[in-house]
């Protein structure tokens, strides 16, 4: 019987504070043939997400990772063999493929892709559940971003925030203020993606910055980040706007003793509101956003800039280097 | 001319910490008789309100009470003197009177009551601005708590929690459950409000009691208290449950190092949010609120239980009570 030569990362031990890429190793296995109702698949491009940092920690919110077990991702691959009809071998699927080079996995558990009008890998970036589709939910449906709008974007060169500032331009915003971590990355911010301004939160004071850069105060933020980021921005909120918290990168490292908004009652002193989402909670609308994602992709208006990292061996290091911020838009890694 | 001897609760000192009432004191004062547009009151009763903790602090969000300065204080009182038509002796008034027994203001501070149908400390109590009003606009609008919901209102025996925990009953909430301090408080919330349940912060485990109460989550949280408590809540908050922030008397005595909401990460992994308002954000619907609250209150549908301290210099000794919870109810100081 067949069987397919499998590499594959696994999780050694539970990062404690900073995740360090020893936290993760690579094993090989042999996976059998596909069996009924199941397809195999080469893994082609892995989505090197923020997530996955949280789901390395025990009792997690997300589905954590057991101890020695294969550490979750989402990608994009090649069917290489299937028992199910529909999946037939070059057929292009996205998946939870996990960070290895071959997947086994039931057909439900697969999408089979359209590539003619965007390639594959676009399904992980300007149209990925993890990046555009979030993004999308994120500052057009909470977020309610409108014309006009002073909008601010934390982590905003990563993949989710580099699509969720030309949402807001799209949306016709007034103002679209990106916060990220050095003069690379606001440079990146103003002169790829039209951001009107940006803020280094490395070098620069948020507070001061903020209040220059919108001394009438902020409609819409879109948070990635957290801490001390949000702060500043919950003592410039404008009434009745609205702070997304997509995602708190400052604070994943410190789950057991998240750092939690200190001007949280500038919500009350501006009727503002402070709400939170998961993509999956829009599961119902994904081909909404899909649709309209690739529309302004094919029309030019979106750019999904990527970082791209070649091996599966180099896994660990490309998820250090999301997590430590050493990139610029979409990280991707590219294994076959 | 006529003057008219007063007697007036100043700042003497800004609160460090906790409230003490040596921080206020007493003065006498003459006020002149009053000249065009302005009237003199006779201030019967003042309601005693949190919020009044925060602008004894400078630079607080609310209008600071400079030092030396009058405390602020909304009251009902009885006009004595006036230059102007519409306010004649005897007509019964509210307005922002101050800690005080005579107020000197022009007559469009003041609002001429209609004390027909309700008396007139109802204006300061089920509703008042302060405490029927607010709690209408926040659990009605704000949380938009809807039939079979369950709902936790915390500092849920105080004025504003009387009402809130009241309205969410009128509303059709499945379960009703309130937060308060000490054994005489969740008595008072069950036997006098009509509480499904009450847990005691100062001697039940805030986490475990909730989980009992509330095993399914949390559709509504009502928060005047912030702190532990709001933790506590948002980790049981159920998918797009709504988190009122109305106020969090637990952090007003360290406005400057406020504890932010360390759990607030759930609001994305339950699509839920927090949003806080202050009554003046619902200006234009002030009329609404009243004639719904006065309805409730005539049907015997709404209790409005008061706390009464008598006597201007008791003013100082009033707010301590209310500040560190020794009250159920709607605190009022009766003046004449």
């Amino acid at each position: 019987m067949t069987t397919y030569p499998n590499q594959r990362i696994v999780l050694t031990s539970r990062p404690v504070g900073a995740f360090k890429p020893t936290d993760l190793s690579l094993e090989t296995d042999e996976l059998a043939a596909p069996g009924p109702g199941h397809a195999m698949i080469a893994v082609d491009t892995l989505s090197i997400d923020a997530f996955i940092r949280t789901i390395l920690d025990d009792g997690s919110y997300h589905m954590s990772v057991p101890l020695g077990g294969l550490v979750t991702a989402l990608g994009v691959g090649t069917v290489v063999d299937s028992t199910v009809e529909e999946l037939q071998p070059g057929d292009r699927v996205f998946g939870p493929l996990g960070a290895q080079t071959h997947a086994l996995l039931p057909a439900t558990a697969l999408r089979k892709l359209d590539v003619g009008v965007v390639p594959a890998r676009a399904y992980l970036g300007a149209i990925g559940l993890t990046t555009g589709v979030t993004a999308y939910f994120g500052m057009c449906v909470v977020g309610a971003v409108t014309q006009g709008d002073v909008v601010v974007v934390s982590g905003a060169a990563g993949a989710v925030g580099s699509v969720a500032g030309q949402l807001a331009r799209i949306a016709g915003a007034g103002k679209v203020i990106g916060v990220a971590g050095g003069p690379h990355k606001t440079a990146f911010l103003v002169d790829e993606l039209g951001y009107d301004a940006a803020i280094d939160y490395k070098n620069d004071d948020v507070p001061t910055r903020l209040r220059e850069l919108a001394p009438d105060g902020v409609d819409v933020f879109y948070d990635n980040v957290g801490g001390a980021i949000l702060d500043a921005v919950l003592f410039q909120i404008r009434e009745r706007g609205r702070i997304v918290i997509c995602g708190g990168i400052s604070q994943y490292e410190h789950m057991d003793r998240v750092v939690g908004p200190t001007n949280y009652l500038k919500l009350a002193e501006r009727h503002a509101r402070m709400e939170g989402f998961a993509v999956t909670h829009f599961a119902d609308r994904f081909g909404e956003a899909e649709t309209a994602l690739a529309g302004w992709l094919a029309e030019g208006r979106l750019k999904m800039p990527e970082h791209v990292v070649h091996g599966i061996d180099q896994f660990p290091a490309a998820l250090d280097t999301l997590l430590t911020g050493g990139h610029t838009g979409k990280m991707l890694l590219q294994v076959s």
